[in-house]
């Protein structure tokens, strides 16, 4: 199990960032789902970041559905997404071969596979592929559109800058997850927005980048997700967020700092709502309670590194020579991912939900709002 | 896959807190690992608590090995441990059937398994069925030491109380380990030690819990362990701590203060040190890059939050009466678990580390040091 | 994955022979459904065989369910089935340990654990395994009967002797399947069971043995169970049967005569019944095509070999001295297995239908016929 | 776990008959294994079948590697088998949208997947998807290779008509199992070989088809592999097999055949031959005793029925109109098509024991002989 994830909904993972093509298959979908072409593509295009923000490879990302897809609808056969390469400047990466970008994956992958991997432009290892996985992340959302749920993320700190809190009110959250899933940049406050947009800037200008923290809401999801011990939803989501690259913390509710309170302050009560609904009066835990959802708004905060890509010229080592070495990366990269990085959020946080619905209901429970 | 985890070497766990007993089957060890049966019994000692600490269920934990170990070594074939419950108060949580604790699972047990769950004592969400894997990851620190790794973990927050930073220095890390290896409340700084011990004290009198945050680190890791994308390090390792009770947040390296960075100030550079080794300067990466071990120490942090039972009167609802209702937990519970729970951190960590390096060595790896 | 099957109902059995004791946890059963313990006492019972047929180990087979079972119904949690092992002689098996019994596993177990296997009795190889999986089994076909699946296994031949062919008609088969489920030996034509018998007393007396060919037939399951390709019908029932110690061959419908047959003499005509369901005039395909169920009975042939431990002496080899060496097997064994084989194939065959129908409609749907 | 299989080497299958393309995906693989393409292309030939045989659809099957695959060995990164459908008459499949065609797949693929599978040409059903399966098994093949195992599958039974008996005679079988892999109609007595190939001949001209059993035997096995109880070498390859179309039995060693006879005629006595290995005078178990390899040849055959698309008319429903129906086939179809199949069960033998291989020994065992 490798670049293979998932009980109930199995996502495998292929390609090389300069190789032919990237892709996924996604095998476990119901049969009779309609897709949205457009909101795959409206997703891979927010993935790619805006223009303004971005040096990075400009590709299309045409995506072909080879298989498990006819008519219009989900056959519930494996459906399989591909993405070509088309814009691989290879050249750009050949002195990558022997000298690893520090903080990247290409000694840990020249460690793993002896040598073999394909280096150019970090290969598997490339943030390239997640693209598929933003695809395969949208039919989720689509998914669980069906059954009521709405989902989102939000740059919740990038460069130093902090966005404001999260609404406590339901309907001011649902509002903001549909602002959200609009924007390329989405944030609460448009203002603090604007200043991580500076931040990117100066980071840029200085050669240098920029990290950030991604926060994800998620709304309308049943009580009783989740497995005990080893699958719960938050080993489900941890699991698909850590394999996001980048990603080097992931807390629910109120996470880290949690653990900073006292227990008659961390807990949340509980109480029956106007419609008679059990409800905690405060959302400490983000909705998931002893690993299961609690049918309170799941959050889940994820912490992105700064791109390791910099123009600064960094010291690495040269693995020919066995010598310490210099290095000034070429080509094309980000003074940040951050807000790149929130459509495969969205992406992993879907296909770890659905696949966790999927193992509770059986899969036509992904269909039957469609037919 | 609910309770069961691991793809080369795998755990499926049972039982419920106040049910016949409790177990572990261990699946995929290789054949002829002597074991330190002694060793499994200190850190179920230390995974039940010092006595000053905790007022919690007194049990000897003595273990049975039912299956996979002859003639003082592992067979190969599944080795189960099972731990028989006796303390078992069930009179004391009567009331939990109908009224559940605010921030427990009682709740959400009761969502998923539609009133059906065991609910004497938080069932198999008790953080009891703990025992078993802490005997199970002693198993995997015993492979671990055979390959020369050593790993432990601290509690670096306790109360609001913070334990003086990790040593850069790998042998005063390595000491530091070997002594956390014997202590029930393993700190760097004893004067921080006692500080949150009077914290945790505090708690209890004011009959209120504190929570905490644990580091672990390993030492004499191989690089190039981890999977690219779903099977990184990190999601193995990840999916294993949101597993265990209480925890709300995992970060490796720098975690979410990386995000603050900028990538100048972030990336590790590499070099070779005396002995012709790569190395990096820093370690922000916390060991993992790309989602592989890089062979420098592998750092991950895990926040726990204060124990949900206290002793104070809490909100809840009545789900047989459907309305409000008051609770007040009687029975026994601990105003801190952090230092309990350091003991299932080791193990889960042992026990991913051992899952992946079995998946790129083969099985018989575990044994070559043994035989 | 070794000891461990099942995809959305998993089975994890571990124990040996002669260890302490053998058990299963069965991890995905659905909350609420209530167990019948005397029907798994009585499947237990038809495993160990008749007084009259077998001189093997007499043992209770007392279980306990020390998980997973509250109240009279499932939890929903792992539920471990535990039989102590009481009458364990193991100075029987002394010399077996450097000669390996021929047709047994004595020496591929050798071969695989390196000399560490626990080789008293067959150790984990032993079919005295098969008990724990018979108990899991009994528990998947009273869900199975609760959706109205009746399954059942008779002798189609022993040692040379045929019984009747299988009746066409589905109150015939199933009155049959009904009748079998009460018997030691369950047989269509009384007298080809008599002659059986007689084979089996003939064999005992030549210090021999004899195998045969078990039956089963499943009716009232649903058209659609099975996945394509890796995970078809077909497939998950033959990896579950080739594990049942002595079976050479797994055959559905017609299974190997359909190889001689012309395409027009072996496919099954569709046609509308009386009440207006699909089914075939013809079942050669033994109510499977393409890998999938087509609700017509699943017909399933298993071969299973005679026992391997006979009193007559043998030839093997001594792997201390490393020459050939003759071997006299003393202890219990039994002139056929096959009678007892019936129980535990009746039960992978349950393990399995039950496994893809929770993949179909989830976990609940085990349990619904009895909320 | 629908269309994927695997623990250490996982194959995850796509594809419809008449969609843009089908493929695999191979995750697991080492790095550094050099490929042999053409022997890929021989392998997709000999599944093709010979001109004489086949009215089927004639491809060239190009295939291209998407990933995984780099300065011509493989990376270690999963590795896609890309398969573009070229000649896809789908005007000759409009009919079966509701009528099922007798004892194929497409009443079953209708219930399962409520009426949206694709159904022109069997859609993921098709005997087409086995292409990739057979350029996945020559990728094992080539890696079993290495490490000094053949494999080879012959013609046993087609027509009625019956092979040679298997030489026992080690050099023998070796020298016929090289020839079997050069043949596109393997047999070990041509005469007999011809006498089948006039049986297909009769079938087309009576448009009828026929047929048939392979036998497949692997030399220069390690003892070892296998996994007691669930994953047995026999459970594994059985499971594999049986995901093969038109399968309906498979028999290890003496099969069906064994439950004829008593253990002292059945059992295999080892003794130890001129170079000290352990060796059984007959091979009545396959070489598999308690699910695990014993050194001796692997010996299994697989029942493969008549191909049931036929040109005479035939029965069938009308699922629109609700009423029986009369059938006749069009289009392209084989009067037999076990000499193709053959391909197949080479392919999934392959890769079932490459992945208990990499089970035992971990991913880099299969580069070794490579590098």
């Amino acid at each position: 199990m490798k670049s293979i994830f998932g009980n109930a909904l199995t996502v495998s993972l292929f390609g090389e960032s300069h190789g032919p093509a990237i892709g996924a298959v996604l095998d476990g979908l119901a049969p009779g789902i309609p897709l949205d072409l457009d909101h795959i593509r409206l997703r891979l295009a927010q993935r790619r970041g805006g223009a303004a923000l971005s040096t990075a490879r400009r590709e299309a990302d045409e995506f072909e559905l080879l298989s498990g897809f006819f008519q219009g609808r989900t056959t519930g056969a494996p459906l399989t997404i591909l993405i070509r390469n088309g814009d691989t400047r290879s050249k750009d990466y050949g002195e990558l071969k022997s000298k690893p970008r520090p903080s990247h994956a290409d000694y840990t992958a020249f460690c793993k596979y002896h040598g073999f991997q394909d280096y150019r432009g970090g290969g598997h290892f490339s943030g390239r592929i997640t693209a598929p996985v933003v695809a395969a992340g949208a039919i989720c959302q689509q998914i669980l559109a069906g059954r009521g749920v709405t989902l989102g993320t939000r740059i919740a700190r990038c460069g130093g800058v902090a966005d404001a809190p999260l609404p406590q009110d339901g309907p001011a959250l649902k509002a903001a997850l549909q602002r959200w899933d609009r924007s390329d940049f989405p944030v609460l406050d448009e203002a603090a927005g604007e200043a991580m947009k500076a931040r990117i800037a100066a980071a840029r200008a200085e050669l240098d980048s920029v990290g950030g923290v991604l926060e994800t809401a998620v709304l309308g999801l049943e009580a009783g997700l989740g497995e005990p011990w080893f699958w719960s939803v938050e080993s489900e989501l941890a699991h698909l967020l850590f394999s996001v690259p980048a990603v080097k913390g992931v807390e629910f509710g109120a996470g880290f700092a949690i653990a900073e309170r006292t227990g008659s302050a961390a807990n949340d009560p509980f109480y029956y709502d106007d419609r008679g609904a059990v409800r905690t009066r405060t959302n400490h835990s983000g909705g998931v309670q002893g690993g299961i959802t609690n049918g309170m708004p799941l959050i889940v905060r994820t912490a992105v590194k700064p791109t390791p890509s910099i123009y600064r010229p960094q010291q690495t080592v040269d693995l020919d020579k066995k010598e310490d070495a210099a290095l000034s990366i070429q080509g094309r990269h980000d003074p940040a991912i951050v807000h790149r990085a929130r459509a495969v959020v969205d992406a992993v946080v879907a296909l770890g939900l659905v696949d966790l619905a999927a193992c509770r209901h059986g899969a036509d429970w992904m269909a039957e709002a469609f037919l």
